[in-house]
């Protein structure tokens, strides 16, 4: 066997994922013989060529994925569809389609119809971020110490699934399999609805009379700021995030409304042990947390 | 004038913000010349004892305030009436009694129907804290750089009102006035909604089926790790606080709320323009943070 896990690696985007993922398989070696990097976008490609993370350098998506055998989207997951029909006619029988999208159901949907015979089609979620994007954002250790979770598909190739995790193990990351429905409520509660409450939360505030908007903005004490910096995320990525996981976030979101209405209506009523407990269940998750070292 | 602001400074409670009050008169100097402490348990008036922040340590609180200048009630704002009413016969006239409440309405509405004749109110709120709490978790550098707000009572003594925002200032804290109806809308958006929002959203993901629950204490993402590092916040402090500014609460969880379903409308019916500008807003306000040095 080769000392590496993929002889030409395709990296379609090259944002702050793409872009970890290439410097990681750089700085890291045994990950990929040669990387190819593929953006839409003549100024990242540009960038990406200055920035020298990636062997290969191709604006077009189908003649970057021609002989390979990792392909790996890293693109908003909106966009999936639309570059599948772009790739699927030029991947080679026994190449491995994995993804790094925060959203798996709408992956398989978007995915598996067009997938040609041979390929195998592996969905992935690297569990890192930061609140920057762009091909400048990325770094080889954002996903060292980090959850990669697998959602396989049914019937697929138990070979190409392990070489996806050996990828991930090779980046730093622990790796994690798990179905995508699961996966999909998880990542509702533990991300999703954080994030579509923290946009509103500074859309709320943004509404607020001038005099006292001024004010939030001078007086952000630590709870809006931590909000906001969820809140600083990138547009088109949360945007396709939203729409494609919209089952498990609108539940979610039903969930904690009726949740926040039991507290709201505690606190109107004076009802203090309602809201102490509510309180202590908090803590009691925190430190669940701290346990567990994600704190 | 003395080299001291105040002569005798009482602090009605020695957790983590009386506890820094204390630390930061004895390692900047100039505050008071004798620090004297109150607490109602006895093993936090033992622990303070052993950590020798105080230059007096009181079980009575009456006995506490007598002889001071100036007193600080640094206990939760739901205790306040009860304190009043143990310390106001104490009150020298010419004394100042100011507090570290986060609520400004109520703090008003329970201490100025119990003051003493001669007896200044200057109510404050000093913009710091931490998840953590008790007589250890203080120190004293917790004010520098940190926004302290004064709410002057009507007709109030300017020299008193002087007197409290000089104090704050030699501990390192920014001075601003506002009235207490402002004050009590700008915290209740900023802070106590956010607190609200994470105590709720941690009891949510506890309701979740055992296996979801799990996964979602195995995989906090930043988002919802951030959530919860808030709400390990004082259980006492934030019920007294939830049921003290319950008008201005309720009215911004109101406003949440309803932006909350404008934006989950958009998600479910795929409005990428709302949902969008939504997302915009949000890093907007980030924006302005990062300009005001709050983020």
């Amino acid at each position: 066997m080769s000392e590496f896990l993929f002889e030409r690696l395709c990296l379609i985007g090259v944002g702050l994922i793409g872009g970890s993922i290439a410097r990681a398989a750089r700085a890291r070696g045994g990950i990929a013989r040669t990387i190819v990097a593929h953006s839409r976008r003549p100024e990242t490609l540009a960038r990406v060529r200055d920035l020298g993370f990636a062997d290969v350098v191709e604006a077009d998506a189908g003649r970057a994925v021609e002989g390979c055998d990792g392909v790996i989207l890293c693109v908003p997951v909106g966009a999936y569809a639309g570059v599948m029909r772009q790739i699927a006619p030029h991947l080679a029988p026994g190449c491995i389609l994995s993804d790094a999208g925060s959203t798996k159901g709408s992956v398989i949907r978007d995915l598996a119809p067009l997938l040609p015979p041979g390929v195998h089609l592996v969905p992935a979620h690297p569990m890192a971020g930061t609140e920057h994007s762009g091909p400048d954002a990325g770094f080889a250790e954002l996903f060292e110490g980090r959850y990669v979770i697998l959602t396989p598909v049914p019937n697929g190739d138990p070979a190409a699934v392990e070489r996806v995790a050996e990828l991930w193990r090779r980046c730093g990351s622990m790796v994690e399999r798990m179905d995508a429905e699961t996966h999909d409520k998880v990542v509702a509660i533990v991300s999703h609805l954080p994030h579509l409450i923290a946009f509103t939360i500074c859309g709320t505030a943004d509404d607020l009379a001038e005099e006292t908007r001024e004010a939030v903005l001078k007086f952000a004490a630590s709870g809006f700021r931590d909000f906001t910096r969820i809140a600083a995320s990138d547009v088109d990525m949360w945007r396709d995030i939203f729409v494609n996981n919209k089952d498990a976030l609108l539940e979610m979101l039903a969930r904690f409304t009726e949740d926040s209405h039991a507290l709201a209506r505690a606190v109107r009523w004076g009802q203090a042990d309602f809201i102490e407990d509510r309180i202590r269940r908090g803590r009691r998750i925190r430190r669940g947390l701290i346990e567990r070292k994600q704190a």
